[in-house]
């Protein structure tokens, strides 16, 4: 079985950094001329996964745009994770599910279990409840050959207030900074290899203020919102992640989907081309 | 409109502060005689609304266990939130979402827009991205006179380290007392009402630990999971929670569910009858 890590690494090194992020939005599925249901969300996720394929590596469906269809919207995710891993693409349910116990191994059985109808190749966690809370599921991750990604820091304005505080016992040491801690303790890196287990870090989230070192990182597969219209271009990545930039996902969504369905392609392409010229830059 | 926190409270006044958590585990499932499927898990979820009508005032669906089963599970959680609302009983989904800006909408038209097929009277959420992001989704609880419950405090081992950690700029301030403190000002409690915006206190949690107050807690609805077979028993609701004990939904699920399907409304009229004991006594 090769781990996520080793998938991640390979799908990032073929097609670069870029990852598509498939977010159904109300709005952008009705300029699409598709019908705002389960039935118009599930072809605007197929055309997106159709063109992803063959151009980029990584493609994260956002969970709560077919959420907001009941289940219907669940059908319609099934049908599009589905299609998505058919294609071989690298499949990241952007879901942020954080609880306890019992209810988190749920969590784990519906996006990480091999055969569940909602199967990804990893998910996004959310560390609030601490991560004790999260350790049984990144176990089960790893040995399932799946990832997964727990909120570090992320780019709202206000983001760094509980992402900066100081935990106590470990002088100067920040939330987000224990949570990098945990995950990679939690995860399956080594010397020569891409972990399984990663952190969300937005774009454009100010690492600084929240204690998040390049050492903290290293080695951890980061999942990076926030590339194209919310605020960083391709040419930022190197400045922005340093020599962490070739364990970037960089995720974009609107600067791509906002090319409407028969220019889909050709804009995945373009998009892509940008960060190829980094990296030959 | 009645605004969620005064059906709250009259649900609490009537009933008493007992919340019946309706969590289809796989392992009750299968010992209620049931298949674990979305037919099962919607069949265990009916028995439960039936047998808490007019016992209870108060149910918690914990959706990890209906996604679980992908879209099928979410079917079966429709049925089984449309018959509690039906039935009277005032419905929290526990979620815990938690994301940004529109993807933060999706899941509230998801939980709370009127019309919704996953419609609740309140939901569960997380906070790790900071109250800026939960803002516009309180307003719109607010408005549609629906409520949520933001993740304060939580019961596990290790949930102090992030919820105890120090915020920067007010002295002392805890993430867990800054998350109460950004809640309540979104909130629309006043002198003589229970607000709608509350928080999830686990009823074990060590509220010193975390600073979390009574002040902090004023007003503000309480979501208090570890009641029965997790820790908490009815008699310790005053100890625990003292002035703030009225505001207080005490949710239980195990010890109420392994009664099995036959002998579940008696349970639940014996664990209700616990709580009217000690606050006659």
């Amino acid at each position: 079985m090769t781990s996520f890590g080793e998938r991640l690494r390979t799908a990032l090194h073929t097609y670069g950094p870029l990852c598509v992020g498939i977010d159904p939005h109300v709005s952008l599925v009705e300029e699409w001329g598709l019908e705002a249901s389960g039935a118009g969300i599930r072809e605007f996720g197929l055309r997106v996964v159709e063109a992803s394929a063959g151009r980029v590596g990584v493609v994260k469906p956002q969970v709560a745009f077919f959420e907001r269809f009941g289940s219907a919207g669940f059908a319609a995710l099934e049908d599009v994770l589905r299609a998505a891993r058919d294609a071989g693409l690298v499949v990241i349910a952007d879901a942020k599910r954080g609880d306890i116990g019992s209810t988190m191994d749920g969590y784990a059985a519906a996006w990480l279990a091999p055969g569940s109808s909602l199967e990804a190749d990893a998910v996004t966690l959310s560390p609030y409840l601490g991560a004790d809370s999260l350790r049984d599921t990144l176990a089960f991750a790893v040995a399932a050959g799946k990832g997964a990604f727990v909120l570090a820091a992320t780019s709202n304005p206000a983001a760094h207030v509980l992402q900066s505080a100081l935990v106590a016992g470990e002088p100067g040491e920040t939330v987000a900074a224990r949570v990098a801690r945990e995950v990679a303790a939690a995860g399956d890196a080594s010397a020569d290899s891409l972990g399984s287990i990663g952190v969300v870090v937005g774009a454009t989230a100010d690492r600084d203020a929240v204690g998040l070192t390049d050492a903290a990182l290293e080695r951890l597969p980061i999942l990076a919102p926030g590339f194209g219209v919310q605020g960083a271009e391709p040419s930022d990545l190197h400045r922005l992640f340093g020599p962490l930039a070739a364990n970037v996902a960089a995720s974009e969504s609107r600067s791509i989907l906002s090319a409407g369905p028969d220019r889909l392609a050709a804009r995945i392409e373009e998009r892509a081309g940008l960060y190829a010229e980094v990296n030959l830059g």
